[in-house]
């Protein structure tokens, strides 16, 4: 059995705020914290001519790479479904003024553990309602 | 177990009617109400040359941003597929006269808790057909 | 346990054939059928810049709202990924001549509702194969 | 209880080469088989200016329809995220001379139905490792 | 029952690191992994009018195929939702210069085969926790 929650979340980078960090290393044992990008859009104001990067950086995962690039009246928006599981992660505007909005959503999970006992008893890791 | 329910929903903002509201707080402690947008569409009559953005404002995430951006002959639709989740969600036209098309799904969700008691029995929350 | 059934379908809108309906009124009380379009797409022989507008009618969501709008040389297709649920929905080709190939699945899900009566034993709405 | 299995499969439909079929009519009572069509591309030595037309053919479904319309310098590619269940299905490059390159995936699920017998029994359709 | 575990993973194919690999082959009876590839991006910096095409070569599949022709200015971006599953999978950059940006997951699932013997008692084949 399962239980989760999912917030939505939201963040724009621009010249005068160039980083956002979420951090999803893992609380306890049994709880997994999920960060979902949906969407990475530039927004109507930004500069004609102009590439912006968004690079992001996982830590667990080891990684440091671009996930978006984007450019007024060429490419808009992406979308690349991109997660990171249990890490802390760290996007960054490498390159362009923006302003970029990324959004996406924040999932936990809460996964509960059951156990079978020899006599057919079962114990539960997390706390039931009764 | 799960029962679920799900609703196709469509809004269309423009210049006359900017904003649309969706109320998702959860009503009791086991319903989850939560609120997908699949596309928003940039009408065949809308002015050329000018930028559409729609924005989100949601309560429970604490979040206003920019989720689509918009433009005859550049940019007709997006496909965000983004989720809120037991919120009070306002989507805005804050720039063009639109008329702008989103549409989706409002999915509600019951979950039956069922309880293991020491002796084996199961009892559910939800009443059971019987 | 679920059982489903899945098929594929696709219509073609035109100026000869401007509207298909699909009934998906749920037909007994565990039984969903769900209509989920996967993809709009414009004919290669569609007029140069003529736009194509696809509107969806659907019933018990009492909604009617334009879902594609198409147009050679710039937008030449659509996924919207739209599911409509245990309703009945028209789409109509209201502005272009087409043609218009749309194409997604109808899903049949057979929910079998298991009851667990005080004895403990269990049995099933659905018949079960022995 | 399910198992699936999962292969990736790709072709290309080009003028010596304009069709490809798949075979998923299911083998017996409770194997199920399915085919995904994720990504249909335009490769990089297509000719300029002309439309290249995949069509399916589904058995099963008795549907006959356009999937994609490709063009050098318009429509590089397709993502119609488009499955065929238990059918017999044929792509063929109906116009333009390609090459074009359809990759996804094919999905075997094998369904465990577990029977429970009046005594609290289960006995399994399916072998069980022991 | 199942527990997965999920990294995100990244890579840049160049002219001066055309290739990448990974091995997906399971490595014991009841783990099962997984490459999904979410999205291919052409850099900021790539050469205009230059194609970049990516190609996969997959063991187990037998397969061979471009998944991506990205050019500055016509393509930027390929989002093919690709999966890999218990294979030796290499990427290739065999056309262009790039950098071509990879990213997407790797799925690790251990999938817990509950056996049910004749009196009713449990076992599992993985170690469960007490």
């Amino acid at each position: 059995m399962e239980a989760n929650d999912q917030i939505f979340f939201g963040c724009t980078l621009s010249d005068t705020n160039t980083c956002a960090t979420w951090d999803l290393i893992k609380e306890d044992d049994f709880r997994c914290n999920k960060l979902v990008i949906k969407q990475i859009l530039l927004d109507a104001d930004a500069k004609n001519d102009e590439y912006n990067v968004v690079e992001v950086m996982s830590s667990r995962d080891l990684v440091k790479i671009p996930i978006a690039v984007l450019k007024a009246g060429e490419q808009r928006m992406a979308i690349p479904d991109l997660e990171f599981y249990e890490s802390n992660v760290t996007f960054s505007l490498i390159r362009g003024s923006g302003p970029v909005h990324m959004c996406g959503h924040i999932v936990r999970e809460y996964v509960d553990i059951m156990y079978v006992s020899k006599d057919g008893h079962q114990t539960h890791k997390y706390p039931r309602l009764s």
